[in-house]
């Protein structure tokens, strides 16, 4: 028996092309000592509750322990749907009922199924871009093409939408972030969200609505959800923001015929979602602990970004842009004519860390920016860190 | 604006060849009063260690809170990872490091993935025939074909591997689970072991070994792994049937390149797995908790399978074979010329639910046989579900 040779292995097509994460890479760089990392998009560890979850944990143990360990439901713990039903009515006037509602593994898995159920490998959506990595890496896992459009101030350009839907009429989604975009930090403006929902219904496009920092807003208005709005867009929030991105749990609110599909792929993909995970936000959210730890989780980040701006006026050269989100965890920050890939290395050798703004981008064509997370590091660091990347923007030829 | 306009929505080819699971269907009716089960795969409640989760999850979340809540690896915990690495080597020979692996959620993500990277759509693996219906569902999802072997008392037969070899020359992966499979309960003994590796080695075929119940041992003696045997195999282990499926937790050992390659898809599928779960894993190994537990499992595992045994030659009329298995968790149940899927609307009737055996075969042709799961049902209701298909059985034509 010849033992220990190595199979010839062959892997498919679609693994030939998938590509590590630039902020997956990042993370493990982030782990050296002395680095100061804007890169991750991670919440800051104050904001987790960690005497709320021992006490929910114990006492969900306790009450429910057989079944909190068991295999649960694939479309998720029913309690939890019917909380967050009534919750999303209430917050945000969203009108769904718990059956419209699937629990995933973090939006993550929800955007991985969405892009598996919606296109066949070679189709097209529609995205903002920049967009969020994450979506990029997990439609390219299923041979999925991202068609970007432009954004402004006021979030996605809606003539350069009609534009792009002239060349591509019939994009399988339209995949939007309103509020406090990853990466820009954009908000998009009612006005554009009402155009964008009349572009969708007039064409018959389904919208996805990723909402993660929803509920982190620091400044200005709020602005009714895309969902609100319109009954049929499908709608993508998480606990990874306001509770902890550890326990891996998001959802997904939908029409019932894009519900039942998602549950089928979550049969193959991994059967359900984490019980523990489930009983535990269950009773965030009954509880009320949930609407007691966001207002503290904002005041933090308030003052979190409100420093990092204070230190972009104080450490960076006048022809430096960046935008000032009124919510969520990231700032985008612009250099006409830099190239914020060939910075890094040098970044890297100041223990300074952001992404380069080219990662949001499907076909990588911006290298003017980069995007800061502001959330995660403590005051000392954002102040150290913003000098350090003043001085790299100082020293660095445009 | 025209609101509450469904989308015209087309879903992607491969949603529309998904169907749902015969298990998660089952797992509804299930919840029913007065139905006795033998469907779900559900390790019985009485297993989970809720004391000693309890003091784990308080002592992590004390000791290591932020980091327990916070995102993790892709690759997973790395203390998890050397724990089960040193444990992998004393318990079973496998001399694997901590590089060779990676947590998934359940052994479901890591089936999943493992089709996505090792098959194109439309190319072909080999398994038993039956096989586990997770497996089927989860290569389904990427296109994947299985060609089913048969198989005997001693595991899959391998002069029907070379076969089907013939016809089939060149399979993506060789899946097999040699312990107590899912859903025969038949082990693989160590002659056909050695046979099926030293096949797959002369053709370069990567094998899988699928190792969910190992552990779970009652009688007969223990056999090597695949793995340990030739360490190019790739091993999926689980926390589920040892500790709690609800935690979703199960890990690939293999080579490098593989565990690149499954990284870098759970990525895109997922980000990583829950690190509340990984925490309680890792202390449930390291702090000699496992050691404790299973030898309890085994003990009620086993007076449950001898009961089940025991009231088939009972209540069974003489024509029924059953196996008998070493381990695990199911047992399979064929009768000559029975129709198990035309049996199954009438026990349900008589609250009785069995697995169609046709649910195992990727093909569905054998309808002669069903799955009974004897871990979950109090000693109660296994004597009275056997009585009722034994009434079943008598009044069924042939």
């Amino acid at each position: 028996m010849s033992m220990n040779a190595q199979a010839k292995r062959q892997f498919s097509a679609i693994s030939n092309e998938m590509k590590p994460s630039a902020i997956r890479m990042l993370l493990k760089v982030a782990n050296q000592p002395d680095i100061i990392s804007f890169g991750g998009g991670l919440p800051n560890p104050e904001s987790f509750p960690l005497d709320e979850i021992k006490r929910i944990f114990d006492e969900q143990l306790s009450k429910n322990g057989k079944k909190m360990l068991q295999y649960g439901a694939t479309e998720g713990l029913d309690s939890l749907n019917v909380a967050l039903s009534k919750r999303l009515r209430e917050k945000e006037d969203i009108k769904s009922e718990p059956s419209n509602i699937i629990q995933t593994a973090g939006s993550q898995e929800a955007l991985y199924m969405l892009g598996k159920i919606f296109a066949n490998p070679g189709e097209y959506v529609i995205t903002e871009a920049p967009t969020y990595v994450g979506t990029i890496s997990a439609l390219r896992a299923s041979g999925v093409r991202m068609i970007g459009v432009e954004m402004d101030h006021y979030g996605m350009k809606m003539d350069a939408l009609r534009d792009k839907l002239k060349k591509y009429p019939n994009p399988k989604f339209i995949y939007v972030i309103p509020n406090y975009q990853n990466p820009s930090g954009i908000t998009m403006s009612l006005e554009r969200r009402k155009e964008l929902l009349e572009i969708a219904n007039e064409r018959g496009i389904t919208v996805l609505e990723d909402d993660p920092y929803g509920a982190l807003r620091f400044a200005g208005p709020h602005i009714p959800t895309l969902k609100s709005m319109d009954n049929d867009v499908v709608y993508l929030g998480t606990f990874s923001k306001v509770l902890s991105p550890g326990i891996r749990l998001g959802y997904v609110v939908g029409p019932h015929d894009v519900i039942e599909r998602l549950n089928i792929a979550k049969q193959a993909v991994d059967l359900a979602t984490s019980s523990v995970s489930e009983y535990i936000a269950e009773a965030y959210v009954s509880a009320g602990f949930m609407d007691k730890q966001i207002p503290k989780i904002i005041d933090l980040y308030r003052q979190k970004r409100d420093l990092m701006i204070e230190s972009f006026e104080n450490y960076f050269p006048k022809d430096v842009e960046f935008t000032r989100p009124n919510g969520g965890m990231f700032l985008w920050v612009t250099r006409k004519g830099a190239d914020t890939d060939k910075m890094f290395e040098e970044a890297v050798k100041q223990k300074v860390l952001y992404v380069v703004g080219s990662a949001f981008y499907p076909d990588g064509d911006n290298h003017e920016s980069m995007r800061l997370n502001f959330t995660f590091s403590s005051n000392e660091n954002i102040v150290e860190g913003v000098k350090r990347l003043g001085r790299l923007f100082e020293k660095t030829a445009k």
